[in-house]
């Protein structure tokens, strides 16, 4: 059975270990599977050491920082930082040199630490030949995002937003078969791309749209969901300290 | 070893279907539980009914409508509407109806669909005498609230707003012996309660704070966080429907 290989960017923020938590719930629920968790930072965090240390998952623990001159302020900050860009390509290099393309199967996800994973999404992309491909839900200002598939081909995307992109997917929304990266041993991420485009980069880099496998019932299903968690206000935090008092001991890891 | 009694009220939304899928996971990950979903709705929708179906787990489906005139308008409507209480109510009352106290042993837990729980968090519940305490994450304007513990005695609270209510806690910071709403029969959620006072007008009929038992390290450690998710922008398929065209497939479930 190949194994699935989840490269997961992730990053310092208080929601961060309930992220984690609910994620690793479900990856213990999917049989040989190899967790890459890659921090956005120039240490590995005790949080995250712990966590993956505690989970007994199958996991390797990267770390690196995008350095601050690429983290340009926006009114859209998300879009013009280019997040995840260096950890995906650490992700990608580990298994350069980890994975053994000639005694080994692997399949490749990219799965970012916010969204929402159905388990039989794992069955589906299990054993990709090139590319497979399926619906997100909850993404492009739309209920879902999906290829569009005639004949168990893929011929285009439904997404509002240039749908003529090479491949109009969000990242959670594809799997690649890991022998691809030996294929092609110059393919990555690239940090000057246009928003958007990261996606449609990348596949290039590695097949034609012809060579796209649909999954989840000829992209009639969604297994995967672009959930976002609000960031949660510590305003009361600031009253303790306006009144002098100490507020909530720092020695507790939330 | 007791079964554990989870009362989740839900409602539709958008992210209905993700926060249930994740929430599953975590569940399906523990022993010997029953999970008791309530629908705010005046008929049980397929979506809940063919997820819960298809998820493996024990569990009852029931469904409560909470009256439109109990729902008012607000600028913080999250507070106004007597949010879960006839749906939390409906929970207690099958439990009343289906649990025999002289030959089972149960715990109630209430567990709302947005929130995530840590699995040791059920193996600290599980032995519940009375009534177990432990801190929750990311509420309050926090970091996290949390009994405050001295010589393993609850002897107070650190929140910020309102410490001096009876059992300053949310709702996911406790869990009661089900044998207690046999002791106590009619006790139960009301609808006309002061915002924020939930869960001290339901404890305090049920036990005493000197009766309180901390769990996760005498309440030094964080198992369960109080996140939300954002609500997602639909704007592209008001885009498409401008246009005349028909948007995203409704027959597709997300």
């Amino acid at each position: 059975m190949p194994t699935i290989y989840l490269i997961t960017p992730t990053y310092y923020r208080h929601v961060q270990k309930a992220e984690l938590t609910r994620l690793a719930h479900t990856f213990m629920l999917v049989p040989n599977l190899h967790w890459i968790v890659i921090e956005d930072s120039e240490v590995k965090t005790k949080l995250v050491f712990h966590f993956l240390h505690e989970s007994g998952l199958n996991f390797t623990h990267l770390n690196v920082a995008t350095p601050s001159h690429y983290k340009m302020d926006s009114t859209d900050p998300n879009w013009l930082k280019p997040r995840g860009v260096l950890q995906r390509n650490a992700g990608l290099q580990w298994i350069r040199d980890n994975f053994d393309p000639d005694h080994q199967q692997g399949v490749i996800y990219f799965a970012d630490d916010d969204n929402t994973y159905d388990i039989r999404l794992f069955d589906e992309m299990r054993w990709t030949r090139k590319a497979s491909v399926w619906p997100v839900g909850l993404v492009g200002y739309l209920r879902y995002e999906s290829p569009v598939v005639k004949n168990s081909k893929v011929i285009g995307w439904f997404t509002y937003w240039e749908p003529n992109r090479p491949f109009a997917m969000d990242m959670a929304g594809f799997a690649i078969n890991a022998e691809l990266l030996f294929d092609f041993p110059d393919a990555k991420f690239k940090l000057q791309v246009r928003r958007g485009y990261q996606e449609s980069e990348f596949l290039s880099q590695l097949v034609t749209i012809d060579q796209l496998e649909p999954k989840a019932e000829d992209c009639t299903k969604v297994l995967v969901w672009h959930t976002r968690t609000e960031k949660p206000q510590m305003k009361n935090e600031d009253k303790f300290k306006k009144k002098g008092l100490p507020g909530s001991d720092m020695n507790v890891e939330i």
